[in-house]
């Protein structure tokens, strides 16, 4: 395809907003697939449908849906949720979406990064991705928003940018060999920081235990504003995660961010260990070529995988006692929004949450 | 589908305006279907993208397409054209797309009419149609535009409006049993009514000879302006389109527009009579359920199927001499547009022309 632009974002003086930012609106993908979703993707549809209706109280949501399933999503969304037809092999529209830029002029444009299913033909989550690779530029062309091509394979749950000038990344996932093997550690951060337009990249050590994406940040840590990061936590030093997230710590107070600050670093605990049962893995295709998820397996649920909306936070309980402790803790962190709760075991059966399942294009307005 | 508004355009205040009034954009699909258009439609395909790149010089163009043929699309037309994922069963915009009103304060809305591709299964072209009928859907969600859903079958091509109460049509088409057999004429004047908003329905007796779809007014005649019509005209009386146009001729003598003007008729010339040649018939796939297209078959070729787009005429031409009598003709007729003519061979085998695989959007603006 022939129109990317010529110079990068950065040349171009655009960089990633915070995704706590004002949003023009949120992006979705409607999950299809059998071999991903149980008994026929119908209670996962349910669930991305709660979520879409949650964030469309706050601001414009657009659902990319099959041909096949066009009408039966319309069906199941609300009115304002706008239905468009976008094929994908998936419904990861973070990790297959764009990227938005903005500049000061608050003009906002999309990143198209390469993406080969969290690690190709290696250890990729399925095959083929032809489909998801057309994702990014098919939301850009609806918006008629300019395009850069990013020669990196990368995928949007591995980045976060705080907006002024910081992105935070893992090491697990962005220097897995199955991402840019012909690339080292200092050529991956000029690209991250010639297509983020970030100052300063933050490498925190891995992703949490049972991630199937080699450690996505999104799992992991997030802005909650410049300066202040929320963490997944966990004490049990038994638990894999107990010495993931004590590296993510260390790390984060060895660090400094853009503007020469240190990080205030607020602990999520992550709930108690979450494992597929018996009935769940009966419910899925088994076919070739995608990851396997028996019963029995640890799935890879955090708290920290919530979204921002516009005056809301969009935050998965996992129907434990804690859930109502971490609502309140975010109720504290994020005041002037709303939390919103959605039950979300569905989505963290295909291998994410809602921070995975959205996108948020931010609001074409000058920086203040 | 849940979301249709309840009212009537009519009732709400809403109206078609002119083809030839100022348009946001246009709206085009990619063709595609190796039972329609020869040889793989290759040759179609390069003819809708001329189509395309002609009208993006003057408005923004957005061109439907499958996901199969989405790259090769992207590749085939200038960036300046939008190419959004959009399934159909062909590539007729004209006639399964929307129909656009507008109102007073300049907001504009889309009516979405049934479609049963020209005929169902009595005399349609082909089986099934599950596809286009959700076009005009797509496009206004795409938009974020309301939608009427009017209850009659009906294609766009088979209406012309002047912007000002008047709507042309024709017998053939409109009355014919594989349309609406419930209904009697005044029933379906009444919808037309008020579903375009119109107040007066001119009536015309057939379309010209050959036409796939009944006769569609849109081969015959159409509004240059407010009390001003083009008309296709046959000097050969022993030419099936002898008396056709005559008929229509005489219709228009006798009729008033809305506003009890009588009408100013510029005769426009048919191309003589074009054929499917032995080779162009050989290019075909021969499918189940499809109108046979055999060698020797008579092309429903007529120079008023061009298309107003703004400050431009996109004009079909058919390789003949007479081409340059009728662009003059059209340049004197339609002052202060481009003249652009478009070799339409390709698009004519597929049983239509240049207005058949278009549809304008208003632009959101109060009348003057």
């Amino acid at each position: 395809m022939s129109d990317a632009l010529a110079r990068t974002p950065r040349e171009a003086g655009f960089a990633m907003p915070g995704e706590f930012e004002r949003h023009a609106g949120t992006w979705m993908l409607w999950p299809e697939r059998s071999d991903t979703w149980r008994d026929g993707a119908k209670p996962a549809q349910r669930s991305f449908a709660r979520v879409a209706a949650a964030i469309a109280e706050c601001e414009p949501v657009t659902m990319g849906v099959s041909r096949a399933q066009f009408r039966h999503a319309r069906a199941s969304l609300p009115d304002s949720v706008r239905v468009v037809e976008m094929s994908a092999d998936d419904a990861w529209m973070r990790d297959c979406g764009p990227t938005f830029v903005r500049d000061d002029r608050g003009r906002v444009r999309g990143v198209d990064w390469q993406f080969n299913a969290w690690g190709g033909l290696q250890c990729g989550a399925y095959f083929p991705w032809d489909q998801d690779e057309l994702v990014a530029r098919k939301v850009l062309e609806i918006e008629r928003l300019p395009r850069y091509e990013a020669p990196l394979i990368l995928e949007g749950g591995s980045i976060h940018s705080d907006g002024q000038g910081t992105l935070l990344t893992t090491e697990s996932c962005l220097l897995h060999p199955s991402r840019n093997p012909s690339l080292n550690r200092s050529q991956i951060e000029t690209q991250l920081r010639d297509f983020t337009g970030a100052e300063r990249v933050v490498w925190l050590p891995a992703g949490i235990d049972a991630d199937e994406t080699q450690g996505h940040v999104d799992n992991l840590a997030c802005f909650l504003a410049p300066g202040v990061v929320a963490l997944a936590w966990e004490e049990d030093e038994e638990d894999a995660n107990g010495a993931i997230t004590r590296a993510a710590a260390e790390a984060l107070s060895r660090e400094r961010d853009a503007r020469g600050r240190p990080f205030t670093v607020h602990k999520i605990l992550l709930p108690p260990p979450q494992f597929r049962t018996e009935q769940e893995a009966l419910g899925l295709d088994r076919v070739q070529r995608a990851l396997p998820r028996p019963a029995g397996l640890r799935l890879a649920a955090s708290y920290i995988n919530f979204y921002f909306a516009n005056d809301a936070c969009i935050v998965p309980t996992f129907d434990v006692a804690q859930d109502t402790t971490v609502l309140a803790q975010l109720a504290d962190l994020c005041r002037g929004r709303r939390i919103v709760a959605i039950p979300s075991r569905e989505i963290l059966l295909g291998g994410g949450n809602i921070h995975c399942i959205t996108q948020q294009q931010p609001l074409a307005s000058p920086s203040p």
